[in-house]
């Protein structure tokens, strides 16, 4: 480790900060009436509790968290959590086994909710944009044909309080940024003409492990001559080839959060319109980064790069990161609740170059009480280029 | 590559392969009144398409796949996925903007279950158990408001069907296997005494890319005196230590299909508890092997193992591979449906020590029309010894 190489941050929460989340989250659910909330998916579970496993990868069984309005969450999982679950701050950990017949998972989850909210009362499940409910569709049904309390949308209470982060959060990103930043600047060890793109993408992944990655739950990337298709293709056994343009976009993650941003590189010396293609997403992420301060908005980001670019872009340009590798809110044209400190966000300008070819390019900020800092680093305007080797 | 090293298997399936599911799909969809299923998950829509990309992982956007009784599948995407699926077999790719305002994505799903099934049909989607609806639950909530079809369950047609694997389909996940069991011989390499767990996380990660795999979804293990507290564990910064027995488990990829086993390791010479431990978790093993024929029941192999375990296990010992980590059926006592060649099944006995403290061992396995194949290499009764470096 170089002395410019800080120790990574301490993995983990101090308890204060799931008692923060969950004294916000009981004010919201306060206000919108919610006796309760019940969460299903990793985020959702992970925010509340720090519960954190690859096992989420296996859909056989479903994990539940009750958060009421008053008083400490309840885990309803199974039993192979257990063991894992009792090192987290809860108390309250009820287990079930799955898989098994009939379905003790629902029992407890029912006696679980009835025993905490009031009969009447309303249970908030998150159900509005980038949500998901992690259970079968039958056993909601039953859930709801069990409990006699009325299930509603959680009034976006998750989802509005993962929005802002925590600074020990944001040294997380940091650190999955700075990971995979030492890893970007090793690409040209390994790609050049005549590697096959699948063995770039493989020999990626290695460095940012190398570099201090946990995992690498994400890698898309692509490689044509002057431009590439999409940004989240898989790798082919295509060779790299002079005068390709590859780009690798990844979510590294540390201690369960992401980066995501990806880099551009030209195989042997750029045609005129791939360097200048790439200085102008540069200048656009550096507008964007600029109009990024407490009391903008996401949509002031979205037209500050906009007109950088010089064309109506296709989609978003920019999204808010962190336990996940795309959060919300999304940089466009209609988000416009203002930025506040705290917020972790991507700038993702894209040009469209004719030929059905774009040029991407990804950096990740966060907003502070003046302004904005860079998590990853940087990217100069012009275009890294592959050289043989 | 030694001479003993296969060339990997081709990527991607012959169209005839996609075209065989439809058929299956629907001659069963007929069978249960289905005009159409709607899916939604990432292993849903690559069974059918071929679409595989690792952007799933991106909460924001849903993705869908309208399969009628009759005709070919629709495709229903956000934009960034039309460049990609127009690789896939399907020629009819719908895609809206998202995000965007208002739910272009819910009106043109909407449209084409309209278009695609007559009035007063039934659409089948997946609810049973280990399905998730991939949508959020208020868009949900609004389709069905919106579309004049009585939705019901899939009548467990997905995962009746992907039960049953081709030969293409076990030659990847036999790839799999194979580089996850060239990184496993390589533990010795760099997990002995002294070096922190995680580092063996990230090391071993490496190794399986360097074998040759996409990725590695997952990864979990363990390492304790004389055994572990559970097997879905994260790393800690905790290093090793004579007389720990060190697990590692691994889902790694090839070309979107997994492997799923786990290897145990010694450091410095075991305990005799240990070694006889390992020793009857392979014979568990050996003889779920031997019981895995065509005819037999999942039951039968969970007896045939529990019998030498000579206790009652608490979880299930064994499940389904494939396209996702852990599949569908388990290896229970209460699953009595005949295997049937074609099925890729993990055989995952485990053993309680005492104080908290587990053993597991687990290795993949194929149905023939005769009996079972190794997917993963049989581990030998003796469990592998770190020694200092």
């Amino acid at each position: 480790m170089s002395e410019h190489t800080p120790p990574p941050p301490p993995r983990g929460f101090p308890e204060a900060e799931y008692h923060g989340r969950l004294m916000r989250a009981q004010a919201l659910m306060a206000r919108a009436g919610l006796a309760a909330l019940l969460l299903s998916t990793e985020a959702e579970v992970r925010y509340f509790t720090g519960y954190l496993t690859r096992f989420w990868e296996s859909p056989t069984r479903a994990w539940y968290l009750v958060l009421p309005v008053d008083g400490d969450p309840v885990a309803v999982i199974p039993e192979i959590g257990a063991h894992l679950m009792r090192q987290s701050w809860l108390s309250d950990i009820r287990t079930f086994a799955a898989p098994a017949p009939g379905a003790p998972g629902l029992d407890l989850l029912a006696e679980t909710l009835e025993e905490l909210t009031p009969k009447g009362s309303r249970i908030g499940v998150p159900s509005g944009p980038e949500t998901q409910l992690r259970m079968p569709l039958a056993d909601w049904a039953t859930l709801r044909g069990r409990v006699a309390r009325a299930f509603r949308d959680d009034a976006n209470i998750v989802a509005v309080l993962r929005r802002v982060k925590s600074a020990p959060e944001i040294a997380k990103i940091a650190q999955a940024c700075a990971i995979a930043g030492r890893a970007f600047d090793r690409v040209p060890e390994m790609a050049r003409a005549g590697v096959p793109l699948e063995e770039v993408f493989r020999r990626f992944q290695m460095l940012c492990l190398e570099a201090g990655a946990d995992c690498v739950p994400y890698i898309a990337g692509a490689a044509g001559a002057a431009g590439y298709g999409d940004v989240i293709s898989p790798a082919t056994g295509l060779p790299l080839a002079r005068g390709d343009v590859l780009m690798l976009d990844t979510g590294a993650v540390f201690d369960g959060y992401f980066c995501d941003f990806d880099r551009n590189f030209s195989v042997g010396p750029p045609e005129a319109a791939v360097a200048s293609a790439h200085a102008r997403l540069i200048e656009a992420t550096q507008v964007g980064f600029a109009a990024a301060r407490p009391g903008a908005t996401h949509a002031d980001l979205y037209r500050a790069m906009a007109g950088v670019l010089g064309q109506r872009p296709a989609g978003r340009l920019g999204h808010g990161l962190g336990m996940q590798l795309t959060e919300g809110p999304s940089v466009v044209p209609w988000e416009d609740a203002p930025l506040v400190p705290g917020m972790v966000l991507t700038l993702e300008p894209c040009l469209d170059l004719g030929s059905g070819r774009i040029m991407v390019h990804e950096e990740d900020i966060a907003l502070t009480e003046t302004g904005a800092v860079w998590l990853s680093q940087a990217s100069p305007a012009e275009i890294r280029v592959l050289e043989p080797a």
